[in-house]
């Protein structure tokens, strides 16, 4: 289903190009002030990259958020809140090249596959614009977790983005499955073209050597500086221990080349096809964002879950 | 909570030194034959590993499954499936100098930060005899997807598993949040000890170079020879292909060491402490029936879910 | 949660005065027709009730639901179906003397208590006006319900709704909570001034005479004739036996008095006030659309959850 | 599924005449002492009813409760508390003449249709026996709310339960779906012979008259004392105000009558077959105990969800 989290929800709609891409939040507390610059410098990210060039995205959308319901005099009621972001900048006569094919390495073969038909223009659900709904409802969580002295913080590095969240509480997260490492893996690979997850400090190496486990104790140390070391990432368990909480996200390639591909008939037959439409030439620098939201949305939920 | 799944749910219960550890599977289909020697070696599996070895447990459990409900004249009866294994060869006097302090890279301390108090016998609920669980839970799964065709393949390398799933249809998972490539990352990252997961061929290296994307079509290709690679192992927009999914969990080495270790007492001071109990020189040979038995509750909850 | 159903998911949202009230359609299958038409008299009988009279609302919305998301080509994507039904005829001034006090009978006082702020505007959250959402999401799932073959009856009588479904397959429900007839009575009393929930023929009497149980079986007998009586409503240990499933729904009267009310202020002081905004002399003639949109969801929920 | 609750959850299994009945208590807050004879004497009550009787059952189970986990030197731990009743006194060869036909009344001919196959055993799980799990679930829940202030109180009056919740705090409860009324109606109706639900005092009648409604505040009124009457039963708009929860629950007669009955076979035709095993005269005084366990088990959810 298309709702992430338990205790704060946020369920996703829209297609890339239909009428709107939004969503609801639900479980956000009552009476948190809604900042809406914040909200839409969040927006501006995600579309722009944090470092603003002509690798990112060519659709000219201003990305405005529309608020339906669940804020009342700048707060939030604890009712649901629903938002949409309007798709104005629409061109899907540039996909009609693609109803009656599959492109490689994109969802167009198993969307077909999962539902019968699609809605082909420009990725429909599958569209990486999706992740507008994902920003709004992460800073709503992020706008909360401020409150709380929770931050985020990311480094991207080739196609790694490495995340660091610090200030949650010690005692943040459940045992076995429930664990608030196993639903960040969730949460990270849950973005599009995500690929790969670790756990703590230089995982983007994959794995440390043996002998840095495990992180030893400081004496009378608390918080930040419980162990000398944070190999972990800041979670024993599946339970957060109160040092800062580091993964990082391996992310694949974009998979639409400027010199062509080769798609999938229906018939299984194979066609030449010139990509139309807009395409990133890289989608690098809008990730942390994405990465962020999706962090902060884990954490809000989890840190819910477990307050006392 | 303690319930892995949707429609094919596994609840865990138990603490290393407790009555016993068990489950509930809730949702497996109605008339399906219980395989008790099949059930019983894949236990086996987990208790001695693959290559049997001095490496791995040194507790001499029987590990017998009692079946307590929802089986019967052999088969499944659609309600829920209650299973315990018994703990019976308990030392639980030789964790007494546990009581009142933390170990290093457990989750003494973080269990106490969420609950106040804990059960320090042997890890208690973090003790990775709680997998026990996931394996009968796992190997149930496993009995309802060999007669749909699903079977799973593991390779241990260094610190790594790396696990083949055949058979999945094309069109299983679901876009934006429950995916299936996600959901492999929760279901993996839950296990103890796992801190890296990557999905595709040789991911393991945690990123393949960018012009390896995306895999291309192969002419009228059906079922595993859709592509000519499977670098993104047989998952597009969260929804298998029908290729073989592939993926790679990566685990850090055991924490106990026998040279002993300093831990923390409950007022943040230090203190040497000898490793009683009983603990693995290395986990690697148990872990592959573990990433199996994930898996297999993974894509029998997914399988069910997306059915027509 | 504002979140209704496990497959056929409906999220309602919105606030009486606000933007707009909406929801979000989750687990509807690919496919399926949307009759636009449909869908607007099933909110037509919602505001002017079955026999349209001075009694129902006299507030003037057109009530036209713009679809968001989910919807391509006139058939359902399988992705999630957004709507809104703007707030256009608002006169949030009419409840500018209700925003320090709390109106006898109503939420005002309870949603206080819980989230210690609320929209005071014509009930915010708590308004009759968020039926409007329920009402679209129930067209949909009748829409694809009718394709299976199943449909809806309801006879008003004094405060009391009758429903009849037909059509149901025998099998649909589950043992123990998940129960068709336990469904039901959730859906039912979570209708606004919904008070009394009876399964059966005559349930409206509350209890039948205990010679009328059990019924008896037909020789012979399939579907709609398998047994001579249907005192129990068509369900047997909360699973459909395939006749009809009958129940009857008890509402209190609507609590604004046209003559004043006593309300309570926030320092427990008593206040009389007039009624400002607009309310229904009855409601009646609104709620058996609502009935049968909860019955509606209920019902596709359950049956697609049982499906083979 | 076979769990109830969101926050506190009980999930149940068995069959009447398999190896056990039981549970696994999830959620449940860590360090409440168990009280061991006090969930004795509750599953008493359920077995003996409250004035014992030749009328209820004749079957000698001594229903001892078994810990399996989540509990530790007497308290709870916060991890799942697992238990266990065994089936010691089964006579299943009385169900023989039940293999191949469905008794009237009963969920054999709907078990059949929703599994293919079933246990015949003594109405296998859909006997009145799972109940047990239900009442040790609630008297868990029981043990949490007396700590909070919260108490039970049950009158019996021919087949209708009257249910007094005292103590939950103004503010429980939720707007929509998920409100305290709507969840006791889903609780109550899930109960083994209950047909009917009501709110308020006196709803036993099924509806008062329109003059009673609404309930009129008290000029500084607190608590138990907020309004003059209480004919909505302490919920408005889903949601607690203070005063007590009052509920009626009836019941339908038990279906098996000594003289025999007419049983359907597989192939449609009747049989007329003597009513073999055991049952009950009147299942009423063993009801009140149950209702009191699915209430305790609802307002603990909520109580849980709503805590700030």
């Amino acid at each position: 289903m298309n709702t992430f989290g338990n205790r704060f929800r946020l369920t996703t709609f829209g297609e890339s190009h239909g009428t709107a891409v939004g969503g609801v939040v639900d479980g956000c507390p009552a009476g948190l002030p809604i900042d809406n610059a914040f909200v839409n410098e969040e927006l501006h990210r995600r579309r722009d990259g944090d470092t603003p060039s002509k690798e990112t995205t060519q659709r000219k959308e201003p990305d405005h958020v529309e608020w339906l319901s669940g804020i009342y005099e700048g707060k939030t009621l604890g009712t649901p809140i629903a938002f949409a972001i309007r798709n104005s900048d629409c061109h899907p006569e540039d996909y009609e090249s693609l109803r009656h094919c599959f492109r490689p390495g994109h969802a167009d073969y198993t969307y077909s596959m999962r539902y019968g038909h699609r809605d082909y223009r420009g990725g429909g659900r599958a569209s990486g614009r999706e992740t507008a709904a994902r920003v709004v409802g992460g800073a709503i969580a992020k706008l909360w977790l401020k409150e709380q002295g929770v931050s985020f913080h990311t480094v991207t590095k080739g196609y790694t983005v490495a995340c660091t969240v610090r200030g949650v509480p010690a005692g943040t997260g459940n045992p076995v499955f429930d664990r608030i490492d196993a639903r960040l893996a969730y949460a990270m690979i849950s973005i599009p073209s995500a690929s790969a997850f670790a756990m703590g400090q230089d995982a983007g190496d994959w794995q440390l050597p043996p002998d840095r486990y495990p992180d030893q104790w400081v004496d009378r140390g608390e918080g930040e500086t419980l162990t000398a070391t944070n190999h972990c990432g800041g979670v024993q368990g599946g339970i957060s221990n109160g040092m800062p909480i580091v993964f990082h996200v391996g992310f694949h390639p974009p998979v639409t080349r400027p010199e062509g591909m080769i798609c999938r008939r229906e018939d299984g037959s194979l066609t030449s096809v010139a990509p139309g439409g807009r395409h990133d030439k890289s989608h690098i620098p809008r990730l942390p964002v994405i990465v962020e939201s999706m962090a902060a949305l884990t954490v809000a939920d989890l840190m819910l879950d477990c307050m006392k």
